[in-house]
């Protein structure tokens, strides 16, 4: 797009912000809103062009006032998505304002979340109690339900957190599979209790993004044909126009990656085009689809339309007044004329109804299929079935010492048959990252019931997919898993889990060193540390059986926040006293003197071995000794002081920690007078033996720095 | 691919290992090898197809030796993609074995770095001194030359660093970017002394990867004509057949991307099919070429090719045994015949021939444009001009205090006229990241010769693509930008700058809960520490100007490793005897007492203004104070002793740190006596005064933090 060309096009557009075609739309139009709406529930009345103009420019001003109040936002996006929003969510979703959590709504996540302004100003005029005009008022501010960018935790009606690009569709592709796996495993010919559809706006960002292409590919690969898309084609981004870094035809990207796509050249007055195109995106039940919707972004504004100026500033008072003059729009800030609620808030009454004749279709479904009603029921509360963790193994020293990875794949595989929502795979890793369900088949298409899931080389499209899983709200517990150094790959999805409160379970194998051979691109080094960092993420590194299960059972248990457990590729002993408890407390003595200890050893996972047996080298020579096992700091650090206290006195300053990783953080542990033991330099190449020898993780090297202290 | 299909396929090409069409290719398909190639250097000869195999043989043959003696490896790759190599490297590209670092030689990226030992088999075949027959068998050893995935700081003739995938493609977008930038910038319409290619191979596991599409999409927006990638399409990754995840059209999509693109559709056998697609591939010159090579992985073991099996494990003695006798290999292990050797070694008379003649063409360049070549050499030695940092400006407390982003926006406009290597941009940021160099244009298709590069929104490739500029081994300075909560994006392609000891500027505002209104998803908090974590990451936070100043001077000094600079949204103070010598030792006192300090204040970036206030307010109550800037913990970290001591007295326990960013490490300096007044939680969206003070990152919360000491 030129630059020239577009200004004329923005031109044109703002000299006729009355659509071409008014009136009321043929009957024939009108059905094709919804060809699969329910016979009982009304479809949406289809409203005459000028009233859906009307309430367009009532969702615009909404986005322009409080962008101008809050001082800061994106109004752009409002104005020019506004009327694929209006047709979505006021002809085509399917959703109960007053119950934002209805099961069986149609999902919407607007991936473009720098647009919130469009979000919010539907939730408000569709009649969600969650957005207020106050809070509308409120936008940006401090505890308000219309934060910068939409937030699921904060804001009912928002169904995923979104704001880096990319993550919405993916999460979308996510929400998408959790329908498709819940509609193949629990629909009857005779009763579909499992059936909507999620729709996603995305944009020029979110399709730069490489991750946007790592979910579409598998979302075509699976056909996830109830997966809509509206690409929100302005042609601007924050350093201009588009055209200046981004000039790839995204629509034959989509079809190579086995989507349907259509265009809508006109999305600003085209209202019977986008119906259309929504319509037979419908249609197309085995391809996920692409409606690339060519927009104007800041839609009205006579002098900022088109322009990156309106992506992310205000309008300001003076372009403001130009636009409400161009559009004909006589209200002052913040008012929304009563026809615009009545027409939006009609929505209520239809998703009121929708949801009605759901409960009927679902206590139809629970007389006739009693059993499959139970383990649906069960599954969607979100509730873990009573005594579930009864399943994870135990161990005691006399049996053989595994890899950790070896016994995440056991407790998979324990957990697997007693939690119906568990769910996920590996970015084409499983054999080396042990996570098949044995039990189970592929999720593949034809096959959504099954429950093992096969990413491909995907991290960060696999952790947003999972995100988007546990955002549907049905009881889906996914896990997903690659080598811990690929973290790298997939690290904002991973922190998307922590801040958006899901209870992911990351399965993070080769977790040191330990690597070998592969080398120093495929060592993590820093990445524990990297993840104790992270807010409201737990980091889990287990020693062996015991712990292994009780990292196992923290993360199951930790529906609100995701946990990340670090495995070995390498064997390790059941040393004695290791305990599921003790994960759970984060810290724990696994073996100690009697009376004030003379020094403490600390380890985590595999080296917890070179703790525990320099621990016994000081031992033998008159010292006493404490070991520590030291799994989860951040469930250490939330235990009581005399917990805390009763493991690490303050009184023992002599304190080893030993960790095939970097020693960053670990001074609040062993403080000023301790030692480390690690590595804070990369890896190499080499047998796993010998990189420990030469980076001097051994057990020589612990009792040393034991020694120096005394 | 359907499984069953492809079995056959195997068993076909493993029945028939002497390739259909033998004898001597006519006269005008050798031409069509090398259109480009220079009158003077003698193109390479082009063997029998016999002969061809032999030395096609040899390579899969030492792969499979080195493979099975280092227990562990990826033997498939190198026996499928031997073919393609071969022409490659034997009637291909332009390189120097006894000058690895010959400037205008071609380059070669193993994108697929996990086949490394294709790579360590062609330099050892063609004559590279850095991979000798011992150095084969000590694949995969400590250290060796041949480490598990191909390192550039361990083997001349590696150009990059590759194993994570996709990084790869990604790097030789950015060889092409050099090259191309260079070729326009210096080469006369009389004089081309910048011209080669840069060849790739790329796996299924790359074009899942999301980076290689951000990156692809870039070179094919810039129209990188001298990019020739071949992807080899074998069917296979960990988890199985690529039909399993992986079914999209990969072809169309390069095509969708801008991309010339063929079909090799049998790659084992068909050289003259592979030769005419590399001759093709350079004669479209203004795309970059994708040129799919359909693959058998294992190409010749009878009972694994075409499995998973032989993607990442040996074949095992007995396979191998088969394996030869399927392929009619006489040679015992390690063993390579002399008319392979002789055939193969011919590439070192043909590249000291190139050389030669360029080096004639740098002469008679020397001669008629003097300044163009005086610029050029100083260029391409790598050295920075004299007094480069005198270009730097310098601030005093008078000086109204900007916000470090805009600072940084000064130094860049500072140095660019004096650093003719300064050359980057931002990841669609660039209006808030302040990254434009004012005195340049964009580098777009038609303007390489301009420096201001405009990513898109595609940090990941971003990442990856400014390392292979800074790899190309030209000089070129690359900076890049985005937010500083986006480097979860780019995560690894930074560990890769890092980790391939490239220097790098990393650009990142935006650093802190004082980016404001945009909210969580878009502050950062754990990412100060997790890059801190990073080995050879220098990370750096300054304060005000003429820490701006410092750290730039830093990351333009460090070549052998990247430079992450914190930058602020927000205003701060100049405060006095702010220093950029004082960045340079990673922290110094900007404010002392005469005597031992009863308390030490530390602070970074925009929270130092914090620690000083305090200061001066205990000052005032008549305590000794300290206030130590802490800009670089890595350069801290580095200094002597007794600097460290001078600094930091052990004697002080009393110690506040302030910054707004997790506590995680800051316990390292303030100890166990000390404390941190941070943020550990995900921040909010408020206005940034609002968020500072509900977070308590205040001068009354420093304060009362140091009271309570008392």
């Amino acid at each position: 797009m030129q630059s020239t060309m577009s200004m004329r096009t923005a031109r044109q557009a703002v000299a006729r912000p009355a659509p071409a075609r008014a009136g009321v739309l043929p009957s024939k139009a009108r059905r094709s809103v919804a060809p699969r709406a329910s016979a009982a529930a009304a479809p949406a009345k289809v409203e005459s062009v000028e009233q859906i103009m009307r309430c367009v420019n009532a969702i615009r001003f909404i986005a322009i006032d409080a962008v101008n109040k809050a001082k800061s936002g994106h109004p752009g996006l409002p104005m020019g998505c506004a009327p694929m929003t209006y047709v979505l969510w006021n002809e085509t979703m399917k959703y109960n304002p007053k119950d934002p959590k209805w099961f069986n709504r149609d999902r919407f996540v607007l991936s473009a979340g720098h647009g919130s302004m469009l979000q919010y100003a539907m939730l408000h005029l569709c009649g969600f109690d969650s957005v207020s005009m106050d809070d509308i008022k409120s936008f940006r501010q401090w505890d308000s339900t219309t934060p910068g960018h939409p937030e699921n935790f904060l804001t009912p009606g928002v169904e995923v957190t979104t704001g880096p690009l990319g993550q919405g569709i993916c999460n979308a592709v996510g929400l998408a599979v959790a329908e498709a796996h819940l509609a193949q495993r629990f629909n009857k010919p005779d009763a579909k209790i499992v059936d909507h559809y999620t729709y996603c706006i995305m944009g020029d960002g979110c399709n730069m993004e490489g991750i946007s292409t790592e979910a579409a590919s598998l979302a075509g690969h699976w056909g996830l044909g109830k997966l809509i898309a509206l690409y929100d084609d302005n042609g601007i981004s924050i350093d201009g126009h588009t055209d200046i870094s981004f000039t790839e035809d995204v629509s034959a990207r989509y079809a190579a990656l086995g989507w349907h796509v259509q265009h809508v050249k006109d999305g600003n007055t085209d209202f019977e085009s986008l119906r259309k195109a929504i319509a037979n995106a419908k249609a197309v039940t085995d391809k996920p689809s692409l409606i690339k919707v060519t927009t104007l972004i800041g839609y009205g504004s006579p002098n900022k339309a088109d322009t990156h100026d309106v992506h992310g500033a205000p309008l300001g008072a003076e372009e403001t007044a130009a636009t409400r003059a161009n559009l004909k729009w006589e209200y002052p800030e913040f008012e929304v004329p009563k026809d615009v609620y009545d027409v939006m808030r009609s929505s209520v009454t239809r998703g009121a109804a929708a949801q009605a004749e759901w409960n009927a279709s679902l206590a139809a479904y629970k007389a006739k299929y009693p059993k499959e009603a139970e383990e649906f029921t069960q599954l969607v509360s979100g509730k873990l079935p009573a005594g579930w963790e009864k399943a994870l193994p135990t161990y005691t020293p006399e049996d053989k010492g595994l890899a950790t990875r070896q016994y995440s794949q056991i407790m998979l595989n324990a957990l697997a048959p007693v939690l119906p929502g568990l769910m996920g795979g590996s970015a084409d890793l499983a054999p080396s990252n042990l996570t098949l369900m044995k039990m189970f088949g592929d999720f593949q298409k034809g096959t959504y019931n099954e429950r093992n899931v096969r990413f491909g080389v995907r991290e960060h499209g696999m952790g947003a997919i999972v995100n988007g899983m546990v955002l549907h709200g049905s009881g889906i517990i996914p896990y997903c898993a690659t080598f811990f150094i690929f973290t790298d790959y997939m690290r904002s999805a991973m922190r998307m889990s922590a801040l958006s409160e899901v209870g992911v379970l990351y399965v993070m194998t080769h977790d040191s060193i330990g690597l070998g051979e592969d080398g120093p691109t495929h060592q993590p080094i820093e990445h524990l540390a990297s993840f104790r960092a992270m807010p409201n993420m737990l980091m889990i590194r287990p020693a062996a059986g015991n712990e292994t299960a009780g990292a196992y059972k923290v993360a199951i248990a930790n529906r609100k926040r995701p946990t990340t457990i670090a495995l070995s590729r390498q064997g390790m002993p059941n040393l004695p006293n290791l305990s599921s408890e003790g994960v759970e407390k984060g810290a724990y003595v696994i073996k100690d003197s009697s009376g004030t200890p003379d020094v403490i050893f600390m380890g985590t996972g595999s080296e917890l071995e070179l703790a525990y047996a320099a621990a016994e080298v000081l031992e033998k020579e008159g010292k006493k000794v404490r070991v520590v096992s030291f799994p989860c700091w951040e469930l250490y650090d939330e235990q009581s002081a005399a917990y805390k206290e009763s493991v690490l006195p303050k009184a023992v300053t002599r304190r080893v920690a030993v960790e095939a990783g970097c020693s960053q953080g670990w001074h609040k542990y062993i403080g000023t007078e301790g030692a480390f033991i690690g590595i804070d330099t990369f890896g190499a190449s080499a047998p796993a033996p010998v990189l420990y020898e030469k980076f001097g993780i051994t057990l020589d090297g612990v009792v040393k720095a034991a020694k120096a202290m005394f």
